[in-house]
Formats: C-alpha cells, sequence, structure tokens
C-alpha cells in the first residue's frame, strides 16, 4: 500500500482541510508560518515531509495575500526532500483574465498557471472558470486536474428541492448547470447572456409539451460557478420573476458575495447555496469527499 | 546607440521611480494595475515593450502585498515580447532567512531567489543583507548584481558631519561601516555583537593614540543596513554614550522602524537618516544617481 501523503493547511484554511482530512485520505501535517515586522513570511514544516507525497491545502479565493505564503510553503516542502508537492486549491484565481482583454494586458491565467507550475508538481482543483482556455493542461505545464462539483450540486438539489427546473444564468453557465440537470433529472432552461428578458431564453431538457408541464409548480434552481457582485443572479431572478415562476434558489460553486452583495441577492431568492470552495455564510455543500476521492486516487 | 529600457514604477513607487527616470536612463512607461472584487489583479502595460527592454521599479519592503502585481506586470511584459525583463528593487526581502534555524523552517532567501529568477531575465538591487549566502549568484540563477550605498552615504557623512567617528553596532555592520569609513576618510569602530559594553569593542582604522585624538569632538555615526525594532541602534547608542562620547547621528541603508521605534530610537541621537529604498520620514540620501548609473550601463 502507497504512503498517504501529508495534508499541511495554510492558515485560514484550517476547517476546510479538517473536512477533507476526516475522509482518511491523508496524514495530518502541522504548518506555522510567521510573519517578520518587516512584513516577511517565513514558513515552518512541523511534520517531516522527506521522500513523502505533500499535499498544501489553501482556497485561492482572494488570492494574493496568501501567495507568499503558499509559495514558501511549496518551497519548503521541496528543500526538505518531499517526492511530490500537490496543490489543493478548491478555487483556482484568475482563469476568468484568459485574454487581452485591451491592449497591453497581462493574461493572468496564464501568468498564474506559470508560476504554479514552477512552485508545485501538481495541482488539484474545482470547476475552474475555463472559457477561452479549453483545458487546464493548456496553460499548466504540470498534471493540473480539474474536479466537477455537479454531483454534489445535483445530489444537494435532490434532497432539499421537491420539483426542481435548472436554470443557467446566462451561456457561460451552461456547463455546470447542463450537468447539474442531467444529474437530478430535471429540466434545464438556460437564460441569455443579454438578458433583456425570457424572449431571450433558450429552453433544452424539455420540449414544449413537458416545458409547459414543468413550469407548474416547479422551483427554478439557478446554478452558477462564480457569483461576484452577485448581478447576473439577480437579474435573472427578476427575469424569472417576470415569467411567474416561484421565487429560485440559487446554488453556487464559488460565492464571493460580499455583506451587501448577499443582502441584495437573498430579497430575490427562497435560498441561497455555495460549496465551501470560497468560506462564506451560505456554504452548505462540503467539497471535501470529492477532494479526498481524487487526492486518495493519485496516492 | 542602444535604444533605454522603459522604466514601469509598481503602484506606491512612482515617487522613486521618478526620481530614477529624472536621470535619463530610461524613457518612462505607464502601468496600470486593477483590482477585481474578487482580489484578483489585473496589470496593463500603458506603453509598448515588444523587442525592448523593460525595467519594473518596486521596492519590495513589505514585499507580500506587492508580490502578485509585480509578477503580473512581469509577465505581462513577456506576453507581449519584452526582450528583457529586469527587477529593480532598492530593497531585497528574504534575505536574513538565509538558513533554517529550526526544523522544517524554509529558506525563504532561496525559495525568493527561485521565484524572481524564474519570471525575470535580471535583478538590480542595493545592499542585500547577505551574511551565510556569500553572493546573490549562489541564490539566483539569472544575473543579479548589489550595488553598494557606501558611497552615498560617505557622501551624505562628509556633508553634514563634521568630525565623523564611524560606528558599526555590531559585527554584521562592519561591511558596511567599514566601506564608509575607508570612502570619507574617517575612523572606524566596531562594537562587539554581545554589545556589554564599551569593553566589548573592536576598534580599527585609528591607532590607540589617533584614537584618542579622534574622541575629541568626534561625532559618532551609527552605520547600519537595516533597522528594524531599533534595539540594536539603542543598544549601541547607549553604549557610546556611556563612554561619553555625543548623541550619535545614525545612517541606515533600509529603514523599517515604526512610528513607535523611531520614537524611541530618536531619543538616542541627534540625527537619523536613511537610504529611500524603503519610503520612510527618515528618507534624506537618494539612490536614483546610482541605479541610473547601473541601469544605463547595463542598456
Amino acid at each position: 500500500m502507497t504512503a498517504r501523503p501529508v495534508l499541511f493547511a495554510l492558515p485560514g484554511h484550517e476547517a476546510a482541510a479538517g473536512r477533507l482530512a476526516a475522509h482518511e485520505a491523508h496524514d495530518a501535517g502541522r504548518l506555522q508560518l510567521d510573519r517578520f515586522p518587516e512584513g516577511e513570511s517565513r514558513v515552518r514544516l512541523l511534520t517531516p515531509v522527506e521522500g513523502r507525497r505533500v499535499d498544501l491545502f489553501c482556497s485561492l479565493a482572494r488570492p494574493e495575500p496568501q501567495l507568499a505564503g503558499l509559495l514558501l510553503a511549496a518551497g519548503a516542502a521541496r528543500q526538505q526532500g518531499a517526492a511530490h508537492v500537490r496543490l489543493i486549491t478548491p478555487y483556482l484565481p484568475y482563469m476568468r483574465q484568459d485574454i487581452a482583454f485591451a491592449p497591453g494586458e497581462g493574461i493572468s491565467a496564464r501568468i498564474f498557471a506559470d508560476l504554479v507550475s514552477a512552485s508545485f508538481d501538481s495541482v488539484l482543483t474545482v470547476d475552474p472558470h475555463l472559457h477561452r482556455i479549453a483545458r487546464l493542461s493548456d496553460i499548466f505545464t504540470i498534471p493540473a486536474r480539474a474536479l466537477g462539483s455537479a454531483p454534489l450540486l445535483a445530489q444537494w438539489v435532490t434532497a432539499h428541492v421537491a420539483c426542481p427546473l435548472i436554470v443557467g444564468p446566462d451561456g457561460e453557465s451552461r456547463q455546470w448547470a447542463a450537468e447539474v440537470a442531467r444529474l437530478s433529472g430535471a429540466p434545464l432552461m438556460v437564460l441569455a447572456k443579454d438578458r433583456r428578458g425570457l424572449d431571450d431564453v433558450t429552453v433544452t431538457g424539455a420540449d414544449s409539451g413537458a416545458w409547459a408541464q414543468a413550469l407548474e409548480g416547479a422551483t427554478p434552481v439557478l446554478v452558477d460557478d462564480i457569483a461576484g457582485t452577485g448581478g447576473t443572479l439577480v437579474a435573472a431572478a427578476e427575469a424569472l420573476a417576470r415569467a411567474g415562476f416561484a421565487r429560485p434558489v440559487g446554488v453556487i460553486v464559488h460565492a464571493f458575495l460580499d455583506a451587501a452583495a448577499s443582502a441584495r441577492v437573498g430579497q430575490h431568492f427562497s435560498a441561497l447555496v455555495s460549496t465551501d470552495s470560497v468560506t462564506h455564510p451560505t456554504n452548505a455543500i462540503a467539497l471535501a469527499p470529492l477532494l479526498a476521492e481524487a487526492a486518495a486516487g493519485d496516492g
């Protein structure tokens, strides 16, 4: 039997890492991160790593204050002879900056991928926002594996919503919404990006007859990968309201809504839930089972 | 004639970069750094860099909030076809973490050097704190040049202190203090590290006769590379006071003293000055002439 990897949590991620460790795919490691008065961090791995696989756990939501500590931890593991250093981040940042939208703009997704590829031996993440970049292997030079949270989202919907109609608020959300619809056996509706109203709606997964039936008593479940300002969610909920639907449920993979945005969005939803990829008051779906299975499989 | 490099300042470093640009070794570039609500930065180079040498100016005092922006700017310059991307940082961080002081500790100096070596083509800095690592080339895999500020410090001392006695507060400071003494033609005194008093003082650069003379009316000038808490400066000033010296002048390369530490140190000194490597109220010595000369020489 292969030895289990040692799991280290970066500060602030101990709770989510603990849920992952509970699945027994790892040995628990202890990491200490100090900061000197001049603003330089120092990392200490209190669990020996020589010859072992190391998993560094850190959600890179709001990545920048964490970046130095993470890179120092990876470097320390390498200096101390780790056999393999993997980044486990349930949120992979910068992926929306996948093109120069204006002249002179850096393509941050590629720069970040280069940085991670230089410091780690592999990456494990959940539902990265891939749009113009088709696959993580297009930008990472190390093995980079993207897990899908759709099975966990579908499981939550099946358990909590009686008659769900899965709704993607825009075209980019189709990939997530379609998978959740398929796995929960629910019909799918994808709203048009410009959201001028339900005239723009594309409906798939239901013919017109079934569609009319689904409307009766259906609870729309808006599914999206990232919620930032909440503007997309609100616009989609308003479009649904105008069409006579019940107040929707919102299921988000990566929830970044601040308190004001949460309050604004909350008025339009009967419930709003998210995975724990980003620590947030709406967290209801732990990614630990998904991450543990993948982490153990690679062991 | 070789084209001059384009100089970009990272946000917060515009003033020091402006002083550097005034020496006409560079063409001025404009850089825009935005941050998305989710905490991800985006860099835009508003001056074309294709085929040109790029100098990114950023003091890495308190490096961690600046790290992502700096790496994104370097990556953007490379993506846009810069011929060479150089980091100009008058303060090079992490150099004091040059050994694992405790088991499991990362050697941050080496990790940081790896990171910079992967993202830049060369580095220009001033008086890095090298102790157990003898040369920057021991840790950087790209050309890394360390300029000495001693000529500028000596120039300041000569212009502002009538009868200086250069004092190194401890053995590690000898390299800076000795050079300033030599260049300003002043005697040198290096205090012992444990600072139990002037019994521990090593005096060089003055025989006992000249020494006794030098004491008469001499103004001690304490020279050190980094002031953090100010503890070393205060202890050295107290030792000098016990020996009957006048209140010393302090000349620091990299000044990190916070307001409380500055006040505490200030009581023991008649004046405290520093280079502008770290933006600080004591800044009195601009490094721009030194950096400009080196930057132009490499062009």
